[in-house]
């Protein structure tokens, strides 16, 4: 499945890794409705696309995200004028669907974290398999100052940083700085420069590329089933994906080039 | 409704502000009956009391409180000798009670812990929304080296800090630091004197003085609510709670507010 | 019940401590299959053997555990042959059956981190209820690198650190050193050398011997209750727990013992 046309993402493969930019950097990249939509259409076909190993998200012209959309939040609210709260709740909803598809995508998702990361841009800093920020960004959610709920980012941030640090963070609407987020689990690197931010995005891919696509896909799996079933069924499962896994394409290759000592398939260049 | 007379914990609202002071430190504010009975009560106005944003819970004389009162061990022995395990079951069973009140209040706590935040004392700690320690208070648990459990606590002390944590803190009753404490996530904040404190103190409160107050209960009941249902039906739920929020008085207030470019009424000194 | 004869382990009893050791120097105390039911004979003893208190797990030749056997691999590669995936399945799970085993040991456990922690060593240090690593130990889970998963693994991984930080150091394959360990809460202590270590592993015990055996057992029962069932719940069987607790043996004791300001019977040398 080919990746839709987008006027509010620009996309860009690269062999294996797909460069995903929100690209309105006239507002910070500001979540509008449409590049929820287009970032939506990116999830479906990305789900199809085995070929793409890693999605490397960042935002354009300094900024991650800003958060949500003034403008939109207008228009929302002359369209519940006249079709009340339900046309609020699926304005705010999406947002959720967009974070629970992206946090179950097949692929390794890298967030490349600079400037904003405020509300939205925050929720979805909090899903990403890898997180590389700029020790000066800035984080926060707001959305209490303005009378409203980090409402379908919270979860995620519970998910993300336990209840303790989510507790503080959304009721005091804090900002923190990369170092901090570090500090808190976050992010998983905090660094000092653009330059460095670009090192430690070539380590993770050299990283990244060693790893099996399909295996990877399938621990992922597991990583979230994890957190849904018991622990002793969560086992059994495990170890139904374990015999596929060894007696599959990727186990046997594998294994013959552990014992051949040489790179296996996916990981040469 | 009034907040109750009490004789060992001191109450003093300062406007939004409620500080409430474990107030019997010649035993180090040992977590008596009466105390736990008093706060109880401090509780049941606090649920009804929407003036009141923020609630500030420190311990007089110098320590944050020391745990469970002996005296009050000894007339429990007594009673249970002729009522029995229940007897016992119910003097321990309060104080969950107490803590699971506390840790659901609509207000934000904010726990000033200072000295010692033993047994009783790390529980209510575990439990507030923003901690501010200092760096040499100490914390442990030392119910089992009494041949006791921390049994109340245990599961107070695993939301805050998690499992792994846990386990050591409450098998070997480990005495920890405040600086310890933040390294762990059971504090945010670890300070160096009482004037750093009072000043991180006041800065929390500018904090959660930007911050609308019905948003705020709402917000901590969604982040309490994602721990006990799945995400998808949390998602749902905090939809509802955002369409409710945004066209409410506070999400008026807040989206003309900074529409104007001034503070919304909330924030207003 | 006295403890398995043993080959692939080394057992040494030291009043109530039991010294537990890996020993496969030669393959790095790589996990093998025989060495996995050497420590579920073990397990099956300790249960009963309510004398010894600690368990000190280590691995012998300055690693702790290099993962799976490659020898056993092939075996299994052999058998499944004729037998299928459920011969796989067989060969994986009993490993988590491990983890599960030694994870809810009434003992308390702890792990001596040095050299390899990896792959099935990674997952044995996930379990243990305190952690010493030295500061240059490396841990890995390299199972998606070989084109396999981290099956039975990954559960008591997430547990351990988190959702956050279990993503990465799976789909990246990443080597942590102890120090990261201890940032990421996967160790409790990480020491700069063998003396350090020692030394660290004395004041744990010496703090253990303080904590009344029965008392930790169930505290420790608790813990992991609390993560099985409801809140609510938790707190009503921690009731029960804490009233047979205080009006047992170790409860009297240990009241007696602080009235009359003497060790308890249990920490006395």
């Amino acid at each position: 499945m080919d990746f839709p046309n987008t006027t509010q993402i620009a996309l860009r493969q690269d062999g294996p890794w797909l460069h995903l930019t929100l690209n309105r950097p006239e507002s910070r990249n500001a979540m509008s409705r449409q590049m929820v939509e287009e970032l939506l259409g990116v999830a479906d076909a990305l789900e199809s696309r085995r070929d793409i190993r890693g999605v490397i998200i960042r935002g354009a012209g300094g900024h991650f995200c800003a958060g949500g959309d003034i403008k939109d939040m207008a228009e929302a609210r002359a369209k519940a004028a006249t079709e009340g709260l339900p046309a609020w709740q699926r304005f705010n909803r999406v947002f959720g669907t967009l974070l629970q598809r992206y946090d179950a995508l097949p692929q390794v998702t890298i967030a490349v974290l600079e400037g904003a990361v405020m509300g939205g841009g925050f929720g979805l800093a909090c899903i990403s398999d890898v997180a590389i920020a700029h020790q000066d960004a800035q984080f926060a959610m707001p959305e209490t100052s303005l009378g409203i709920l980090p409402a379908q980012i919270a979860p995620f941030v519970v998910n993300r940083i336990g209840f303790t640090q989510a507790r503080r963070l959304t009721l005091l609407g804090s900002r923190i700085s990369g170092s901090e987020a570090r500090d808190l689990g976050l992010v998983h690197f905090a660094e000092a420069s653009a330059e460095a931010i670009d090192a430690r995005l070539a380590d993770v891919l050299k990283q990244l590329r060693r790893c099996a696509p399909n295996a990877n896909a399938n621990t992922k799996r597991l990583l979230h089933l994890t957190r849904q079933i018991p622990l002793t069924q969560a086992l059994d499962e495990a170890a139904v994906m374990f015999s596929q896994a060894v007696t599959g394409a990727e186990g046997s290759e594998g294994t013959l080039a552990f014992v051949q000592k040489r790179p296996a398939t996916w990981a040469a260049d």
